[in-house]
């Protein structure tokens, strides 16, 4: 393991990190809170430790996949810790776990909260809180790997154990390129959204603070009511944002080259649209008795199902009070998730299409034995490499749910909360269902399970893998 | 595909349950009930279509994988529904889908009822129900492969489609020679539990009952509370024989040959048997505040432990009303289930091994790319075949398994009661937790959601693919 090269990527993230807390800052100076020193101390703090971290350049420049993925894992363990401090320093949170348990929800773009109510809260913290989503949306590395020059198999590694998806989007052959592409489009959406908010008569800071949640699928809101007591405009303009940004970006880099007929001819994003659609249908159905027009009804349908399939986790009701079957659905959708390559957690939509796709072969295979097909998508075979990695993360994942839902039980709450807990941390959803419904709070668990669900989250987040290798001793012997 | 051979194995399997409901018309003569005319029924219609089906003998030899799926599951269809005339004639199931319910769930050796209560039926009806289990717990078919002389590729095909677990177990390189092995071995065991219950004071009707479901792994009793009321030590040699059924028979094989180091050597029986000590340990330290004493808490902890990994489904005591961590773990254990080639249901705890090999191997991978390991069960390679097809019986599990939970919702029950109802069908358990819970029965749902059980039971105990394959369209196309 060439722990130089570690060190001197969780550092630049500890640089950058401070960096990105500026904002914050000032969005505590134009309000005049006192959470602004809070701020400067945490910059400070993050300034030292990563300079330091950084200092000595890396003596070796061997890179492979296991140094990429400890240090996006490192480097996301750093940030939760440091991206923390805000909270502990303001006494907004004054539990360190709790405080870890927040930020993690942040990054991770989960959305699950321990604070039981919001709106007393210092303007600047909940800015923070919601701009970690944006960050963690894209990618902290990903960001990085735009400021610093590294050589390709370096990024590469990078990319891929941040990216979600099974196989990874490069959009061109160089990856920084790629990641300037990707952050572009995320930024020229995010400025859309906020415009059309505004121009719906909403507060710049509401505007930013709705969509660094809705464009990092995170959920934080600002209300208690999350975007309930918003208006059915704002709602709209949410749902249909939350749905783009749990597309594929790779469609919107078609579009921006002028191949929109490619960008809708791709398999996982007609499923997931047609999901979308499947699943407004049949809750629309379920729950017309329950609100008093269609179009109510629809708006509040087409709201919970792009928020808990994208994984951003807002919500305009209490759907936990829906009938069995949309609550169903919604738990469905939390598994399912959204688009590879997108800001949207979950398993993915086109994990699940190759899944589908998998078990046709084997039932072609059944039938003609000498005939076997390759498992197709988008008209290109899927590599078999992909196939086997799918089938691996899938195992992984349910052995993680498994154990995840067993520690929680220690906590004597029911089944459902348990299991809608771990769905929805480890999916990076953020509400679950009865005790951590949409108009509750992670704050019924005991530190033990909130810790579980921090390794949930940032599995998730990390698709799995990354974070399991820091468990291993394996990873850590020398060679 | 060879419609005529599939006729013929299906005829074939009519005549075998028309003789094998005899015992059933004796134990209705020995009470003197009027049932018996509904036995002499059904074993005449049984009798007269599975003659008929099997008079014309098949032209073609031809016999592959798809046919023996094919012929496997049409000939569960058909036992199923033959199975349940005593009930339907007798009128103690005048509802022919609640009958189809209850046939399929003794054949899956399932034990899942829809009778709210038990002990007013005739007993010849109790002995069928129990006895179907027996004659599900090892295979109708690998009973029938004793009796006919078939070809090689022919008996192959057929014991693969009904044998459970990721590979065949073919103790000898003949396939009938195996099947007698294996039908000695479960004969031998079913008398020696009958006389040791007997020895404890038992009757001999209850004796035979009693150990069908057990043998069987099924789980159906003759008393409303399962197993509940009787003394201690049947219960505990219950216990004790229900392990010993969910042991791979391979094992048992071993024993025989006098090599009973290789069966202890075996990886699935040692992790079997973890599994078990430490579900145990477990649940008894979680649940010994509500029990008397510790020999108690023992029995009951090691009881329902035994009943539900092994996927039997009997009970001694209401565990739906224990605490929430020893629920969960029944759960997890409903999953697990038993040793691949014993009579159990569930994913088997060989597949569970290998999968957590597969994820081993992978974190391995990412450490050491160049060094790539093969997956190993007791010191040989597990075959790339056997991984890939374990893999994807888990991927087709979780899709049939979701796609059932959402069809129960439509009935509108609680998520737990749906989401164990599935868990316990499709595993082939027995009961759930809540309104599906060991005190509890199936006749809450609505006949559409229990045809879903249905096919739930058959795919669990046909382990997925033989079932699949009769809905799917290609299966009927003539080629």
């Amino acid at each position: 393991m060439n722990y130089g090269v570690i060190r001197f990527i969780v550092g630049w993230t500890l640089v950058l990190e401070g960096a990105l807390m500026i904002p914050s800052a000032a969005v505590a100076v134009i309000y005049g809170e006192s959470a602004f020193w809070d701020f400067a101390a945490a910059i400070v703090l993050c300034l030292i430790v990563g300079a330091a971290a950084k200092y000595k350049k890396p003596a070796k420049r061997e890179f492979f996949a296991r140094e990429g993925c400890v240090a996006v894992a490192l480097s996301w363990v750093a940030l939760s810790v440091m991206g923390g401090l805000p909270f502990l320093f303001s006494g907004t949170i004054p539990d360190p776990i709790d405080a870890l348990f927040e930020t993690v929800s942040g990054f991770t773009t989960t959305g699950a909260s321990i604070l039981p109510e919001v709106e007393s809260l210092p303007r600047s913290i909940l800015f923070w809180r919601s701009f970690t989503h944006w960050i963690g949306g894209m990618g902290v590395l990903v960001f990085l790997l735009i400021l610093l020059p590294m050589t390709g198999g370096f990024s590469m590694n990078i990319m891929k154990a941040e990216s979600p998806g099974p196989s990874v989007s490069r959009l061109v052959p160089k990856v920084r390129t790629t990641a300037k592409i990707l952050y572009s489009i995320y930024i020229g959406m995010t400025v859309i959204q906020v415009i059309l908010l505004i121009a719906g008569r909403m507060s710049l800071f509401d505007a930013l603070t709705l969509t660094f949640g809705t464009a990092g699928t995170g959920g934080f809101g600002t209300r208690n009511d999350s975007v309930g007591s918003f208006s059915p405009y704002h709602q709209i303009v949410i749902t249909i944002f939350m749905i783009l940004f749990g597309i594929n970006f790779n469609a919107y880099y078609f579009i921006l080259l002028g191949k929109a007929k490619n960008a809708f001819k791709m398999e996982e994003v007609r499923g997931y649209l047609a999901i979308i659609a499947a699943a407004v249908l049949a809750i629309t159905l379920n729950i017309y008795h329950m609100y008093g027009s269609l179009a109510e009804t629809v708006r509040h349908a087409a709201f919970q199902v792009a928020s808990i399939i994208t994984t951003t986790g807002y919500a305009t009701t209490d759907f936990n009070q829906w009938p069995e079957i949309s609550r169903t659905i919604l738990v469905i959708l939390m598994f399912v998730g959204a688009c590879a390559g997108s800001t949207g957690g979950g398993i993915k939509v086109s994990r699940i299409l190759i899944l589908m796709k998998t078990v046709k072969k084997e039932i072609g295979q059944y039938l003609h034995p000498k005939n076997i097909k390759k498992i197709k998508m988008d008209g290109k075979s899927v590599e078999h490499e992909v196939v086997r990695s799918t089938n691996v993360f899938m195992m992984t994942y349910f052995l993680i749910f498994t154990a995840s839902v067993l520690l929680l039980a220690f906590d004597g709450l029911d089944l459902i909360t348990n299991f809608t807990a771990v769905a929805t941390t480890l999916n990076n959803v953020g509400p679950g269902l009865e005790l951590v419904g949409p108009t509750s709070n992670f704050s019924v668990y005991s530190g033990f399970s909130k810790l579980v669900m921090v390794f949930d989250m940032l599995a998730g987040r990390l698709e799995l893998f990354p974070l399991l290798l820091l468990f291993c001793p394996e990873t850590w012997k020398k060679f």
